[in-house]
C-alpha cells in the first residue's frame, strides 16, 4: 500500500501541482468555509481587469490552491490547452424530473435526512454535508428520475468541473469495454502492446495489472524531496516549453518508458496515477484513436449528454488520461445511471452488461490494504472503487471531493462535484460516504 | 491607409506569429497543393505516438505555419488556453436542407459554375476554386435553406476551425448591438469609458473610431523589424509564462494602455487588430461581461447552434477580441442567416434589425484608401467588411481565407473556411469574390 500522499494526482496536464503541500498548509491556517470561500463572495476575476489580488493566473501553485481553487475548477481550460470530448451535434436527450412540486419536497426531505459521520457522535444533516465537503453540484438519480440536484460556488447547470481521479475511470471503462468486447487481451504484457516501453517496469506487468493499478513500479509523491517522481512527471507533462537545458523525459509517454520497478507486478494495489496514462496509451496504440475520441464515440455521443467535456493535454496532445477531464454535473450522471443500468441509456445498449458486472464485482480484496481507512476494506479494478458494502456500491473518485457514486440496491446514482480545501478524500469521505447511505435508505424507504 | 502587411493579424492567444514571413518563405517554395497539403494526406499527429516528423508542438512559429497549419486550424485548443462560448445545454435548431436528391443536384450545378479571376482570362469552375483556396469547409445557404455544403482537410460537419479575425465581427456586432439598444454611447471617448487607459493614444479616440478602425495609433506588422509593434504584442499576449526580466506588457489590456498615436482619430481606415482588442475592453466594462460570455448570451444560445465555440486567452484570461474565435460552419452559417435576415433566426428576434442595416450600409469609403485593391473601393464599419457592390454585399473576413460572405440581394449566405498558406486575403480573393458574385447569379437565376 502506497502512503496516504499517493492519493493525490498530478493535476490536469500534469504541471506541478503541490497539492498536498498547498492544501496541508492551509488547512493548519483553519480553511475559510464553503460559504465564506465561495468565489462570488470572495470575488475571484471579477472586473474588467479583477484587480490585482483578485486575479487568477498561472502558475498551477497559484490556481489551483485553496481558495482560488474554487474558482479554478470550473476554470482549467482557461490555463491549459485542451482536447474536447464532443458530444457530436445531435439534441441532448433531457434527463427524467418528477413534477416541480414533488422534487421540491424530495429536496426537503433530502436535505433533512441525517446520518452519523465516521468516528463521531453529532449527527449531520444531508444539507450540512454539502456545505462541509465544499460542495460545488450535487445530483442524485432513483430509478433514473432526477430526485435532488443543487449547485454552489462555480458551478452552474450549464457549467462544467474538473472531474480529477475520475476521469481514471473513463478510461478503466474504456479499457474495461475492449477487454470485453475482444479488441483488447488483458493477459497481454505492457511489452506485446508497446514495444517501445523498453526497460520500463511496466514492460512486463499485464494489461489487467496496470488496469487493476497492483503493477510494481516506483512513483512517490512526497513532495517535501526534490528528487521525488512527482515533479519529473509534472515537468514531462507540462503542455508549457521546457526549461532551457531539461533533458528529462517530454510528455506522459516517454515518461512512463523511464518508471523503475518497486515490488512485484501482482502483489499489491498500489494507487498511482502513472498506471492510468499507461493504460491510456495502451488503449490508444490498440483502438487507434486518443482516449477523448473513444470517450466521445463510445460514450458521449451515444449518451444524450448535454455538454462537450474536454481533457488537458500536455505537449505533444496527448491527453491526461490520469486526470484530465472535466465535464457538466447531469452528463456525469448518465454516465453514473449508464452504469448503474449495465451498459443501457436512453432504450440503448452501448456495450456488454459483462462490462459493469466485471468492474462491480470488484478487484481482489486481499490487495487492497489498510491504505484508505475512510473508504474501508474495499477493492479497485478497472480504475473504479468497489465498497464491497451490503448495497454493491462502486464509484469513480477524485481529489478534492469528485465522486460517481452506484448504488444498485438503492438504483441510486449520485454525482458530487467539489473543492474540498485538501486534497485527500479521506478528509471528505467521513461526512459523504455515511450521508450516501443514509440518503440511499430514504429513498429506498420513501419512494 | 497601412500596408499590405496590416492585413495580418497575430493569432490566437497573441503568441507571436510571424504569419506573413512564415507563409511568404513557403510560397517562394510553391507550396503543396491542397490536395498533397491535406492534413490527413501529410499524416500529422496521426499514430500513438506519431513519428517525430509528424508531430506538431509548439511553438506557432511551427504548429502555425504551412503546411503544418491546416492540421492546427481545427485544433487550436490543444496548443493554447481557451474559453467558452456556451451554446447552452438545449436542443439544436436544425438547418432546413432539400431533398437529398435536390441537394445532389445543386451540388453538381454550383460546382460547375464558372467565373473569371481577377485579372485572369482562364476561366475557372466553382469546384476549383475550392483546391485553389484550400478550402476546409464550404457552406451555402440560399433563402434559408443550405444549397452546398462541403468538408476538406481537417474539417467534418461535427468539427471546428479557427476563424481568425472573423472574430473581430463578433466583438463588432455586439457592440453595434450595444449601441443601437442605448447600452453604449458610441461617441464617448474611450477615457471616458476606460480612465485607466492613461495616455495610451486610443485615450482621446471615440468608440466610434475604435469601432470603424480609424483611429491614429500606431501598429506595425514589420516582421523583419524586432522593435515592430507586432512583437511587443505578441509578448504582452501570450499565455505562457513571461520570460526572465521581462518587464513589458502583460495581456491585451495592459498592451492597449501604452499605444502610441500615429496620424490623427478619424482621418483614415487602418486596420489594426489593436482597435478589436480595444473594442472588447470597451464592451466588456461596459456589459459587466467577457465577450465570451457577451457572444454567449447574445448569440449563441439564441440561435440554435450545434456546437459550443470557444476563444483563446492571454496570461490573465482575457479573450483575444481580434482573432481569438474557433467555430463550427453551419453555426458560421447560422450568423450569417441572423445578419441577412436583419437580427431574426429561428422566428425569433434576437436584436434590432437597425444594426445589421447600419453594418451593411457601410463605413465612410473616402477613408478606406487603396490598400485592399482585390477587395475592391470598399468600406469597413462595426467590425465588417462592406463591398459596396451592386448585390450590397457586406462580410466577416479572416486570414488564411475565412469569410462569411452576405449578399442582400440574392438571399444568399456563404461560409467559407480556410487554410491558405499565405495569410493575406489579397492572394485569395482573385479566386473567391468572382466566385461568389457568380454563384449568387447562379442561385438567383435558377431557385
Amino acid at each position: 500500500m502506497s502512503s496516504s500522499t499517493s492519493d493525490l494526482v498530478t493535476l490536469a496536464a500534469g504541471v506541478a501541482l503541490a497539492l498536498g503541500a498547498a492544501s496541508g498548509v492551509a488547512a493548519q491556517q483553519a480553511p475559510l468555509s464553503a460559504q465564506d470561500s465561495d468565489p462570488r463572495v470572495m470575488g475571484w476575476m471579477q472586473g474588467f481587469p479583477p484587480p490585482a489580488d483578485k486575479m487568477i493566473t498561472q502558475p498551477d501553485s497559484v490556481y489551483f490552491s485553496f481558495p482560488r481553487l474554487r474558482w479554478s475548477v470550473c476554470h482549467l481550460r482557461e490555463f491549459l490547452p485542451t482536447e474536447e470530448i464532443s458530444r457530436g451535434v445531435g439534441a441532448p436527450v433531457p434527463l427524467d424530473y418528477p413534477s416541480p412540486a414533488k422534487f421540491a419536497e424530495l429536496r426537503a426531505q433530502i436535505d433533512a435526512v441525517t446520518f452519523l459521520p465516521q468516528n463521531s457522535d453529532q449527527p449531520m444533516t444531508w444539507e450540512e454535508s454539502l456545505f462541509a465537503n465544499y460542495t460545488d453540484g450535487m445530483l442524485i438519480l432513483h430509478k433514473g428520475q432526477v430526485v435532488y440536484e443543487r449547485y454552489f460556488g462555480c458551478l452552474e447547470e450549464d457549467g462544467k468541473h474538473a472531474i480529477m481521479s475520475m476521469t481514471k475511470s473513463f478510461t478503466g471503462l474504456l479499457a474495461e469495454i475492449m477487454v470485453v468486447e475482444g479488441t483488447l487481451d488483458d493477459t497481454l504484457l505492457v511489452r506485446d502492446v508497446i514495444p517501445e516501453i523498453g526497460d520500463s517496469a511496466f514492460a512486463s506487468a499485464t494489461v489487467r495489472q496496470v488496469m487493476d493499478m497492483t503493477t510494481g513500479v516506483k512513483y512517490s509523491e512526497n513532495y517535501s524531496d526534490p528528487n521525488a517522481d512527482i515533479w519529473l512527471y509534472s515537468a514531462a507533462a507540462s503542455p508549457l516549453p521546457k526549461p532551457e537545458g531539461y533533458d528529462g523525459p517530454d510528455g506522459y509517454w516517454e515518461y512512463l518508458q523511464q518508471v523503475q520497478p518497486e515490488g512485484n507486478h501482482g502483489d499489491e494495489f498500489h494507487y498511482k496515477t502513472i498506471n492510468s496514462d499507461m493504460l491510456g496509451w495502451i488503449i490508444s496504440r490498440v483502438s487507434g484513436k486518443p482516449v477523448t475520441d473513444l470517450a466521445s464515440e463510445r460514450l458521449w455521443r451515444r449518451m444524450g449528454v448535454e455538454q462537450d467535456a474536454y481533457q488537458t493535454v500536455d505537449g505533444k496532445g496527448v491527453p491526461f488520461a490520469g486526470g484530465g477531464i472535466t465535464a457538466g454535473l447531469r452528463d456525469l450522471g448518465r454516465l453514473g445511471q449508464l452504469m448503474l443500468d449495465r451498459g443501457e441509456l436512453n432504450g440503448e445498449r452501448l456495450f456488454p452488461a459483462e462490462v459493469v458486472e466485471k468492474i462491480s464485482a470488484g478487484g481482489d480484496r486481499s490487495k487492497f490494504g489498510d491504505g484508505f481507512p475512510t473508504f474501508g476494506a474495499g477493492s479497485y479494478t478497472s480504475q473504479w472503487w468497489v465498497l464491497h458494502n451490503d448495497h454493491g456500491a462502486f464509484a469513480a473518485r477524485g481529489v478534492h471531493g469528485q465522486t460517481i457514486y452506484v448504488d444498485p440496491t438503492a438504483e441510486m446514482v449520485l454525482v458530487r462535484l467539489a473543492s474540498f480545501p485538501q486534497a485527500q478524500n479521506g478528509f471528505i469521505d467521513p461526512t459523504s460516504l455515511p450521508a450516501y447511505q443514509a440518503v440511499a435508505e430514504f429513498l429506498m424507504a420513501n419512494n
